[in-house]
C-alpha cells in the first residue's frame, strides 16, 4: 500500500486507528479454545467486527511465535484473511527485527514478500545496513523504533549524544538512508510533548503510536502535538479493544471500544 | 546450561568455537533439495560432522522464518536434534528480539522454554524491561548486542553519550539489571582493540564474537585483547564452515574448516 492510499483510507473512514492483534490464549473466550485454530478464529471475529472503524491491524509476532508452528500458522491465516477480505487495510507485522544486511534481507522477504504485510517494525541499534533491506520494497514500509512507550525507553533512547537525545539522532540519521521515504517511526504516547520535537525532525513521516489508553497516553494530547497535514498518525490500541469482554460477546464489545476511539478521532479530524 | 558447564566444555574440547547454522537453500548441495526437509538434513549432517570440534551452535532465526511454516519446523527439528543427541552443546537462538515487558516474556518463553535453547540474542534499544524477561530463567542466558560487526554499528553504537560511547553505556547499565549474571554480550571482531575497553567494563562476561573470517576479524587479535581467565569468548563462524563445499562432501569439508579453527583455538589456549 502506498502512503497516499493510507491517507485516503484515513479520510474515508475518519479514523487513524490501528488495532493490535496480540492474542493470548489465556485471555480469549473459553468457547474458542475448542476450535481447531483459536487464535485465528479470535482474530477473524475481531477483524470482521471492527474493519470499518480502523485503517490498520498490527499482529505482534511474539504472541504467535509463543505457540510455535501452530502460532505461525495462525499468523499466516490472519494476514491472508485480511489481505483477501479487506485489502484496503494497512497491515503491520510488529516484529522489531534487525540484523546484518543479508540477514535483514531474509526477514524483509519473509514479512513483506512471503507473508505480504504492508510494513514491519524494525529496531535501529545496528544502524543503516540493518534497516535499508526493509526499505527496498516498493509500496512497503519499515516502521523503526524511535521513542518507545515503556519504562526502559529512558535507559538509552533519551541519553544525550552529541548534544542531542539518541532517539532524535536516530530520526535525523535515518532520513539520509536509501529509500527513506518508506520509513515510518514508532513513537510512544507516554509524553505527548515529545511530539513537538519529533515533528521538527520528521514533519511528514507517519508515526505509529502505542501507549494510548492502557499505558496512560492521552489521545487528544498526542494529536495536538503530533498530527501533521496528512494526519500522519496511526494510534494503536490492543488490549483495550480486543479484551473488552471475554464472553460470547467479545467481538461486539471490541466494536464498542473501537467505535469510541473512531468517534474521538472523527471529532479530532473535524476540529482541525 | 550453566556458565560453569560451558567453561568445562571449552576446556574439554579445547575449543570455543560456535558454528552459525544460517542455512540458505540457494547455497546448500543440490541433492539435499530432493529430501523432505533439506534445511534439517543439511544441519544434521553439519552437526554430526563437527559436534566434537565446537561448543555451540547458533541458528539465526531469519533463515528459518524466511521459509515460513516449513522453516519454523526445520528450526524445531534442529534444536531438538542437538538437545537429544548432543546435550553438552550450548545452543543460541540468534533472534535479536526485544519488546515491552509482557511481549518480551512471550519471546523468552518461546525460545528458552518451548524450543529449549540455552540462550537467545536480544537487542538493547528498548532498555531494562525489554531484556530482563529473558534473564528470568535459571541456567539460561540472554546475549545482548553491544558492539556489532557490521558497518551500521558506527551509526549509533559508537556515538558519545555522556562522555562514553553508547555501547559502553549499554554494557555498564545492563550490569545492574536483575539476574545480570545471565547476561552475555555480542561484540564484533572487526576492531580487536575495542576488547580492551570492553573487558574493563565486563571482565567476567562471556562475549559472542561474530565477524572472524568472512567479515575480516582476526582470531589471534580478538583472543589477545578479549580473553579472560575463563576464556570468556565464543567465536562464531557461519559461512566459512557450513559452505566450505556445496558438493556431496559438504559435511566433510565443513569438518576440515572447523578443525582448522579448533586447532588454532587449542594453540591459543595452550599458549596462555
Amino acid at each position: 500500500m502506498t502512503t497516499q492510499q493510507l491517507i485516503e483510507q484515513i479520510h474515508k473512514k475518519k479514523s487513524f486507528l490501528c488495532i493490535g492483534l496480540d492474542v493470548d490464549l489465556n485471555k480469549i473466550p473459553k468457547q474458542l479454545l475448542e476450535t481447531e485454530d483459536p487464535i485465528f478464529e479470535f482474530n477473524k471475529a475481531i477483524i470482521d467486527a471492527t474493519h470499518d472503524l480502523c485503517v490498520s491491524y498490527k499482529p505482534n509476532t511474539a504472541f504467535y511465535e509463543a505457540y510455535g508452528l501452530k502460532g505461525w500458522q495462525s499468523l499466516e491465516k490472519t494476514i491472508n484473511y485480511i489481505n483477501e477480505k479487506y485489502p484496503e487495510i494497512f497491515t503491520i507485522a510488529d516484529a522489531k527485527r534487525g540484523d546484518i544486511g543479508n540477514t535483514s534481507t531474509m526477514y524483509a522477504k519473509a514479512f513483506l514478500e512471503d507473508l505480504n504485510f504492508d510494513s514491519v517494525t524494525v529496531a535501529p541499534y545496528m544502524g543503516k545496513d540493518s534497516v535499508e533491506p526493509f526499505l527496498a520494497f516498493e509500496n512497503k514500509h519499515a516502521i523503526m523504533l524511535a521513542l518507545t512507550s515503556n519504562e526502559g525507553a529512558f535507559d538509552f533512547q533519551t541519553l544525550e549524544t552529541d548534544g542531542k537525545e539518541l532517539y532524535k539522532q536516530v530520526l535525523e540519521t535515518s532520513k539520509h538512508w536509501k529509500n527513506a521515504h518508506n520509513l515510518m517511526y514508532v513513537v510512544g504516547a507516554t509524553k505527548a510533548e515529545y511530539f513537538t520535537e519529533i515533528r521538527k525532525i520528521v514533519p511528514n513521516s507517519f508515526l505509529l503510536v502505542p501507549g494510548v489508553g492502557a499505558q496512560g497516553g492521552n489521545l487528544y494530547d498526542v494529536c495536538s502535538y503530533g498530527m501533521n497535514d496528512d494526519i500522519g498518525l496511526l494510534i494503536n490500541s490492543s488490549r483495550g479493544i480486543i479484551y473488552a469482554s471475554n464472553g460470547v460477546d467479545f467481538a461486539e464489545k471490541a466494536r464498542v471500544e473501537a467505535l469510541k476511539l473512531q468517534q474521538e478521532m472523527e471529532e479530532i479530524i473535524k476540529a482541525r
